[in-house]
């Protein structure tokens, strides 16, 4: 594979930001390097998540969204957008099963939006810092607007709601009373809430039992005390809640495109919101600073693992197994046993 | 908290298991302590991980598979079995919204079954750790059944299908178009899967849509080669592939019971499978080497910490959120600060 020069991908030529996004996610010692020049140059972009359970019709209503942000704000005065498409449940059979998503044809041919999905769980370590890495690339590259889409209700939501600016929870009408209680955790990472394919029966009623859960769901005082002295460090002039922010619950048709101009709109004012608050601030800190602990935790591992012979440590795994070590002692065992 | 003798959870003393089960969970220095001596006591329960997509109807399985336990083999017989129920998806409020589960009603009273809430993300390192530690308590307790039941359907699901011998997916009738490219994923973590609400329309299309995709997914000879060295050295004389099993869809109707006698059966077949074929052997290897990194990362992370200050950290973090500093070369700077 040629050098990929950097100028090329802050310039924007799609060549060179596709073989860089491919570099990083094979982790190659180049693709490290273009990380480090291109990392001067990010923190312009509007990272915007989507997330919510399968079958809530979450990649049409990407497809779309993406569609009107190129279309409402017409011809040059339109952002670039990227969308990248992360499907943790799919980690054993190795990714999206579409590749480069056929289902974004609307969008073919725009070269003011570049679509990548996921295929690994990111040799980089896990999914979330190898989201963070591809994020970067498009950021430096002048993406204005970079869209993270993820599959799923777990824990890969939460790690990409703090990578997020603003993150949007689709639903759907016609849950059962279960995910009435479950919903409680994912609400709490909502800044918008969607209700997609809101004219299938029961649409009025799932808008209107979110909106009541959002009422009881506010934070407590306690709650926004509770983020800490390094939000005071960062905004010391500026100690507005984020309760100020009140969550918007929309209703949106993705197949025929209904509701996706006030979805815009509501982006705009949650970055509004977020400039004006400190927030903005307060999650760049939270997001650089999950993303140097998990770089150091594999720092640590790695240079562990040049320390150790595989020998030793399938010999100690092999004596836990049969339970003659137990795994805390096994761990001081592997430790000395690399001069740590 | 008074001090927890470890003979009073190997005899099974519910008392002293529900405090040991606090203190693991806070991380006390007690708390490992007894989990250090407890583990030469593991590795005999039978670990049953649910999970599924939330509206599935779960819970009521779960709750439905422990009350067939301890039923159908009848009084003294019936295994003891304790109930894991961990909840990713509600990670800023703090965990299950229903305490100790209003719905286990049914099992309540029976002292032969434990139910636990993970109400924390587990601060001895991850959800997945602290579920393995909780679960290396009731089995040196002599819990024969232990059933981990996650919500969701992403890593978390993987993380936890790797903790526990037999895994079970739960499905529901009536699912969209998106769900079915999902689900490959998911299908391949799954060793038995159930159609729940089987009473409900388009029940027989989901059983035969997911059989037949599980016909396309056999794997390939590749596939299970893949499996590596650690597997052959721990079964020199046994080489079955792991193919041998072939995953079973079972109608049920958890809120009246429906289907559980054959689930049951279901389960003991895939336990017998398991130890037939040296694949409990190869799980048990698997699962335990997931924790030693899980533990070994922990440590280095500890280790490093109590060797650098809060002030260093927060002024290279501080460099890194204006982008003076890239975080590769933080991360340098900080094992430098740390003399590592």
């Amino acid at each position: 594979m040629p050098v990929t020069d950097p100028k090329e991908i802050l310039k924007g030529e799609r060549l060179a930001i596709s073989r860089a996004l491919t570099q990083i996610e094979n982790s190659t010692q180049e693709g490290y390097q273009l990380l480090e020049e291109l990392f001067p140059h990010t923190g312009k972009a509007h990272l915007i998540g989507v997330t919510g359970a399968p079958g809530t019709g979450k990649s049409t209503l990407v497809n779309q969204l993406a569609y009107h942000y190129r279309r409402t704000e017409g011809g040059e005065k339109a952002p670039r957008l990227a969308v990248i498409a992360v499907d943790p449940t799919s980690p054993f059979s190795g990714g999206a099963l579409l590749g480069d998503r056929v289902r974004m044809q609307d969008l073919a041919g725009d070269p003011g939006v570049f679509v990548r999905s996921m295929a690994s769980r990111g040799s980089l370590g896990g999914l979330a810092a190898a989201t963070a890495n591809l994020v970067q690339v498009f950021d430096a590259a002048g993406y204005e607007i970079i869209i993270i889409e993820t599959v799923g209700a777990g824990q890969a939501e939460v790690d990409i709601a703090s990578l997020a600016h603003s993150t949007i929870v689709v639903e759907a009408p016609g849950l059962g009373d279960e995910i009435q209680t479950i919903k409680a955790g994912i609400l709490e990472i909502a800044d918008i809430l969607v209700v997609n394919k809101s004219d299938k029966p029961g649409a009025d009623h799932t808008l209107r039992a979110l909106r009541s859960m959002l009422t009881l769901s506010q934070p407590h005082p306690e709650d926004i005390a509770h983020h800490g002295p390094a939000q005071q460090a960062t905004q010391p002039t500026n100690d507005l809640p984020s309760s100020l922010w009140s969550t918007p619950v929309l209703p949106t048709i993705s197949t025929i495109g209904e509701g996706f101009p006030e979805l815009i709109a509501e982006l705009a004012n949650h970055l509004d919101y977020l400039r004006t608050s400190g927030e903005w601030q307060r999650r760049e800190e939270k997001r650089l600073k999950n993303e140097l602990e998990m770089l150091l935790r594999d720092t640590l591992r790695t240079r562990w693992e040049n320390k150790i012979s595989a020998t030793k440590y399938q010999y100690t795994l092999d004596r836990v197994v049969t339970r003659k070590l137990t795994p805390w002692k096994a761990v001081q065992v592997l430790l000395e046993g690399a001069g740590l």
